[in-house]
């Protein structure tokens, strides 16, 4: 199923007779966005960035998408405050132990030399996908929401793939 | 506001010439919910609220968007028994001690004096973010699905934004 | 890249009275995909599953939306390797013990008799629903993420319903 059939009828329609709101329809916008990293555990606030590519997307309401392409990363929002900041890595630290006794870090078990095992998870407990509303051409966030990208086996160069649609 | 209006006019306009489906086009859909919390963690259940909106956006297919405007608070998925929620409570309090040595609660570091570190670091686990799928017109759950907001620092006044957008 | 520079040339083209390509409308696309499992606690590489999907929705760009339907499942990014799957099941066991003392598999305070409240509580921390950016037609992933169904509360037959959605 798709709008296809009535979109096109739309547009089509309009031309003939008054413009439709460039806002009106369905757009996509892509944007990469790369980062060189310089610790092992390390937070950017990506916020400004973020507002940067939508407001140059041209849309308007919509939801803006973003993804690390990688597995020892996070994407997730929280105050940016630096005595939080330090407790957000208390608590990683905490919950996934960097010295666990890990099968990944093992090579009798696994081929990768990293040792990277708590970075993959602390990746998959904060998650690496994150969709925020788009509201009057900025990202829609409360007053104490930053946007954060985690670094956990850094200092590498990380990509993060940024998708916004809507109208 | 909505994209609704904007919609209706193109199809409208459409139907003058070969009439589109009204389904057929995309649309925005968008309202605002608050809630007054009374414990410092507590956990609601929204689904009701989120279908009667989903079932007013006019969307049959699509997405619904919710986001919670606060970092000290989440929205996700869980069955709503009250030995369960019990059990959610207690898992959040043993995996981040409210009595943690957080330096978000010590004025040595931090100006906020609401020694809620534990707030936001709960609501950085489980997330301010929830997209699932409408279908028929409804919010697409499984039958042990609820929607649960959940405050990690109330009593407080709570918004959560929820956008529906589709066909 | 975006679809930007596409939707213009495609409102352009309306103007002239001809077809807009069909890659320029907003479609949904739909299917509902079954798995039983066999372990109490399963963890399935569902990528490859999820890309067939993406192709046959004629989406080219736009988010695929995953959502399991069960309260005791998750879905979410990860390396597939064996090593490191050991440490997935290993972490979630030491976050959430099967053996605590939870109210939802006490029978004085519940009617459910699976003894599951740490399904209940890892899907919880993991999260039953995924979006992903669509990207060529296919799932945008970096080389080392693949998409993983996860069973807390096998063996059960499952299902997860997958939304394809955009141009």
């Amino acid at each position: 199923m798709s709008a296809h059939k009535g979109s096109i009828a739309a547009e089509a329609r309009a031309t003939e007779a008054s413009p439709a709101a460039p806002s009106s329809s369905f757009k996509i916008f892509h944007r990469v966005v790369d980062w060189i990293t310089n610790e092992r555990l390390q937070l950017i606030n990506i916020t400004d960035r973020i507002n940067d590519i939508v407001r140059k997307s041209g849309v308007r309401d919509g939801i803006v998408h973003l993804q690390s392409l990688h597995t020892t990363t996070a994407v997730f929002l929280n105050e940016w405050q630096d005595a939080l900041l330090a407790d957000v890595r208390a608590i990683l630290e905490d919950l996934v132990r960097r010295d666990g006794n890990w099968r990944h870090n093992d090579p009798r078990y696994s081929d990768c030399d990293r040792r990277n095992a708590d970075s993959h998870l602390r990746g998959m407990l904060l998650g690496q996908a994150l969709s925020l509303q788009v509201r009057n051409s900025a990202v829609l966030l409360g007053t104490w929401q930053s946007i954060i990208l985690a670094e956990f086996d850094g200092p590498r160069s990380r990509t993060l793939s940024v998708q916004v649609s809507g109208i």
